[in-house]
């Protein structure tokens, strides 16, 4: 960050110096695309170094965090999110390790071919550019985002909460030191110097066109407000409305567990399933061991007639129950009419996000996989493992429902597009 | 197209039917996307049999277009794009029967792996949903856009110049019968049926959030309106402002033959070569014959210094010459200190559409092609060969020089998105 930045910063010129941020990243941008594999992934390990030699320091900055955030009322929950102690910050230095380890994208030649004519085709990946990633309260996506950023060769602009911001200035010191050490711009990963609301504005405007695409990380009114203002690509998810859905074909013990697994192992996370569909052709058999496991584990539900029927304890659902993302201990049951009105219903309802059969029937499971519209469409699993980590790519960056370019996890690879190299020997056109 | 669109256009409600339009296409894009390759190939086969049949009456609708044209004006240029005949219409149909013929995108695994729990994951091809097709006085784009986008499984919304209203209105019905002969919904391709300039606007906004995409096919002052206003993605490119670069390293022979093509083939085309750079290093041996071989051949030179010191018919350029799109027998050309000076002028100047090296140094080539950023990099070869049939696409629906989904020329598989599909076996997550 150049002391020009500062200075625009405490003259409140706040549109001048993003513009200067945003140019500051393009020049990065611009030497990261071309930088060796090894660059980054030194840079990537010294940074972790330097954030366990650095562990009281960032839990010195922390703690000013933490303070203001209790002198402004914040609860218990948001707390926890803010806080930083030695093991959080171990596991963000073994993340940047782990981003380290990562197969580098970049250069990686995803389709060859070769015309008639001798020419040789190739659509080979490149860097994205500069990516802002506008976050709220997680002191931690300072580093996972940075450094995901990083290993696909892009520049970032890190636009964190103001609650957390001396927390991540002790992190992006860190990363800092790692970009210097491995000769890389410091100007890679730049966190913006001031809380004020208007530099989101001018991020979501795109820096002069300087920006490539922005990934915001937070809840629903940031991500709405992001999605509905910016004028550059967005990769995100609004909600996570997802559905699990029992067929006849089910065996019921397969689908009692997974769909507990697919409530309760985490109620707060966008993969967790909002609401069960059971086939009415299995009514009596699957139902009520449905509803009572759930039930016994201590979740709420809300349930149609059918639902209803089947335990005392099931509270009649209202219309706003379907297409409600729940993030609790609550699920919403309905009792649908074979595979092709779960296909409906979730047409109507679902968030795009991940939906799930539980069936032994090979061929119902086909026409649920070929015909639900979602980011992820599993069979026979349980939803929450609609993760970047459990997909393999080893770290993600978010969830995209959208349509283009990325959808479901985004790791290092989604954070990539790609050229056509054309290697002749001389051809020109015919006429 | 409904009645109910035609009454609301009647009575002036154009947001109002563009609405019901958008709706429309979703529902058939729903079917689309499940629809059987067969299908599809075979309405696109049909529309090509019928297009054969009504030539005297697409001609005859042309004819209305292109008194109408006359009569306001155009001038030739305009006229010959508008007109058809019966070889054009003949191109059109077998155009139809090329798409038919390609591989269908839809459904294609394009990536398979399975995870130590023994969930298995793949990405399959899917439709992107419907697409906003905005085009000006070509009416072959009507058949040509139409066809691509169902081929890869969307619903496609049309809206031509006013200019050729008529002749696409013929051109649709025939599109239309080979829909319902094949047993997909007639409004897969529809065609707006006003050529008010609000229904434009309304698209841009994307209809209620019913349109995914917006492809502008047409002039930079259509294009830089769509890419300025469009809440929806838009594949397209604003202008094709090509470099070739003639490096030290270069077999002049080869060089000169390549320059004549990508500058003179065809001036009118994107791909075309608008700048010429020159090493400085061959100097003496190379810009002359460069320079002279255009000037032979007609075309106006704008050179610096050095080039206007190698032929006295070489006029000086101004600083508005580098980064003109001439789209004419008009050539920019420059002398670079060696390859570096070459990538850092086109990091400048280029619209990241096409830019080329001619070298026979292998090491000079690949740092270039490396570190040029644009959707095309070549290597020896002409510049206008920037194109999806060239690539070995079957057919194209534009050049994209965006960063995200689509880059380069756009073919049915760039029409695509995709989806994860997770099998498993029971397989929950651990806390």
């Amino acid at each position: 960050m150049t002391a020009a930045v500062h200075a625009l910063i405490n003259d409140n010129k706040i549109e001048a110096a993003m513009l200067e941020i945003g140019q500051a990243a393009r020049r990065a941008a611009a030497e990261l695309a071309i930088a060796e594999p090894g660059q980054k992934d030194q840079a990537l390990r010294v940074a972790a170094q330097e954030l366990r030699h650095h562990t009281s320091g960032i839990i010195e900055a922390n703690r000013r965090d933490l303070e203001a955030a209790e002198e402004a009322g914040k609860n218990g929950a948001y707390l926890d999110r803010l806080m930083l102690d030695p093991d959080r910050i171990e596991a963000i230095a073994s993340g940047l390790e782990t981003i380290a380890a990562l197969e580098d994208p970049v250069g990686k030649t995803i389709a060859e071919w070769q015309r008639p004519n001798g020419l040789d085709i190739s659509r080979v990946r490149t860097p994205i550019g500069v990516i802002g990633i506008i976050y709220e309260s997680r002191p931690n996506v300072t580093a996972d985002a940075g450094a995901l950023s990083l290993k696909s060769g892009n520049a970032a602009i890190l636009r964190g909460g103001s609650d957390s911001h001396h927390s991540s200035v002790a992190i992006l010191t860190c990363l800092t030191h790692g970009l210097r050490s491995a000769g890389l711009p410091a100007d890679a990963i730049q966190l913006v110097p001031t809380t004020d609301r208007e530099a989101v504005g001018h991020m979501l405007k795109g820096l002069g066109g300087t920006l490539d695409l922005i990934v915001p990380r937070g809840g629903k009114s940031l991500v709405a407000r992001v999605q509905e203002e910016a004028r550059v690509p967005v990769f995100a998810h609004l909600e996570g409305i997802c559905h699990t859905y029992v067929d006849r074909g089910a065996d019921i013990d397969m689908a009692v567990e997974i769909i507990l697994n697919a409530k309760l192992r985490r109620t707060g996370v966008c993969g967790a399933t909002e609401t069960l569909l059971v086939d009415r052709n299995a009514d009596d058999d699957y139902l009520s061991p449905l509803v009572k496991a759930l039930l016994d584990a201590g979740c709420e539900v809300r349930g149609d007639a059918a639902a209803q029927a089947a335990d005392e304890r099931v509270v009649a659902a209202t219309d706003e129950d379907w297409g409600q993302e729940f993030l609790d201990s609550i699920i919403a049951v309905k009792t649908v009419d074979g595979v092709d009105d779960a296909i409906a219903h979730i047409a109507r309802y679902s968030s795009q996000h991940t939906d799930s059969i539980i069936t032994e029937c090979h061929g119902t499971a086909e026409r649920f996989l070929k015909r639900v519209d979602s980011a992820i469409v599993m069979h026979n699993a349980s939803t929450q493992f609609a993760d970047g980590g459990e997909f393999g790519m080893g770290a993600e960056i978010g969830i995209a429902t959208g349509r283009m370019h990325a959808r479901g996890p985004v790791g290092v690879e989604q954070l990539t597009t790609f050229k056509y190299v054309v290697r002749g020997s001389g051809q020109t056109r015919p006429k």
